[in-house]
């Protein structure tokens, strides 16, 4: 499994290692679509490093998390590869696909999207699950058996749905301010009325709260990292991290769950706490 | 010594510590400007810590270097406030303001120009000396003792000719990539000419590898940081460290100028160079 086409866009040298942005044409979103890619200097002297994905929120692009959450430091000393992939196509033809910043581009959800007129580009967990995280694995020589995920906002979503809907393919998870239970929020509801229609049950299957109630066993036996600012804007109106601590608790999923005073849903908070996901990922990744 | 008016634009908590956006009428400048302030957790706890300011390249902004180069963090660990002005004035009324990226908006050179239509306005050393620096140390009670100044490419020109203009003032001094022959690169030609007049004479004494071959004694005993990529697209036309190392050799000035392979100009390369320049300043602002 490769890229049909893999385009250098820049790269810099960055804590030892490289952080490039790469251009490819995507099948799966029938697109071009970039992303972000940082080597640590363990894999560009040949070692197999695992890989850690970050999925990012409403409005970001493959760049944000690369240039604002200064994980590269890290990353570099622990030996982990980030893939950071843009939160949407972008430049479909769709005339309203950017109407609204928290639908559409910018906005994709990482679901596969159902209804006209985003069916057919709208395809971020196949694009992301089927194309580009065993491609890059492969362009790039990295531990496929190793991989994380974590996300923020519309991407801690993303990461927890797409971890629990793909057993296997994570090892380790977290997120920062994650929205655990889109089904019940503003974001949520426009969302998956405009990529999946009005079939209610549908939704359940991108819900993380409802989708951790469902498992028999937990799916993440080492645990899943969360925080949480409490001077979050967003916090009570769009994120219920209350629903998906209850659903782990009904699973016997091991949670931590940090609830920090004084942190809002940006880059600084996301930031301050970057140093404790990074090594939560390593630990897991290193015993895996 | 304070503000006439200072206004919070916007605070979040970061490692323990706030990074906040200020605005205030600025009598120097007769504008409003706009500055980043970072108050590591023990100047939140009431010590009186020292006062680190960076100094942004063309283009920059108060946002810039406080987003991209993750300095908040040992910031914090060291108990070091970081001041981060904007690089102009802004809305000044000039027609031309913002004609060049390289010019005018964005590109202060940390002087005070002479020249119609921007002198009145465009005087950013007397705003951060005369102003900015003796109301922020008031303002928040920092030991105004214990000042360090850094800066990048033209921010890294503002802070090695301010250091010297001003002796004194600061206790520690270093720079990424800095402009440090102007009277001999493209962009000191046009900034000079513009903000100065023909004379070059009176450009010679905003040139840091020019001041510093005038010093009689080292004016930095302690030593001065330059970092300097080697994949920088900007060394061999505009940047000239390599006058500044001759200049700081006459002068007897301890100079620890650091050239990496595989580095470029942007944020990557000064995040991963950071820890080294906070650790610089720390050190030399213990001992002042």
């Amino acid at each position: 499994m490769g890229f049909a086409r893999l385009e250098l866009v820049s790269e810099h040298g960055c804590f030892g290692g490289v952080q490039r942005f790469y251009k490819h044409a995507s099948s799966e979103i029938g697109l071009p679509m970039h992303f972000a890619l940082f080597l640590p200097p363990q894999a560009l002297a040949g070692q197999k490093v695992p890989l850690l994905t970050f999925l990012a929120g409403l409005t970001c692009t493959e760049e944000t998390f690369s240039m604002k959450a200064g994980a590269q430091r890290l990353a570099a000393q622990l030996g982990l590869a980030l893939l950071m992939p843009d939160t949407s196509p972008r430049n479909t033809g769709v005339d309203s696909e950017d109407h609204h910043w928290d639908f559409g581009v910018g906005a994709g959800f990482y679901l596969d999207a159902t209804q006209a007129p985003w069916s057919g580009h709208w395809c971020m967990e196949s694009y992301l699950l089927k194309e580009l995280l065993p491609a890059v694995t492969a362009e790039f020589q990295l531990d496929s058996k190793r991989q994380g995920l974590f996300g923020h906002s519309m991407g801690g979503h993303g990461a927890l749905t797409l971890a629990l809907r793909h057993p296997g393919v994570f090892q380790s998870l977290s997120a920062f301010a994650p929205i655990c239970a889109p089904t019940k929020c503003p974001w949520g509801h426009k969302a998956f009325t405009g990529y999946l229609g009005q079939d209610e049950s549908i939704w359940a299957e991108h819900d993380a709260s409802l989708l951790m109630a469902q498992q028999k066993t937990a799916p993440y036996p080492g645990g899943i990292l969360i925080d949480q600012g409490l001077a979050d804007k967003f916090l009570a109106e769009q994120l219920y991290p209350e629903a998906f601590e209850a659903a782990c608790a009904q699973a016997g999923q091991p949670l931590t769950l940090r609830r920090h005073a004084g942190y809002d849903h940006g880059y600084y908070f996301i930031g301050t706490f970057m140093e404790d996901h990074l090594r939560h990922h390593a630990q897991a990744l290193a015993q895996a």
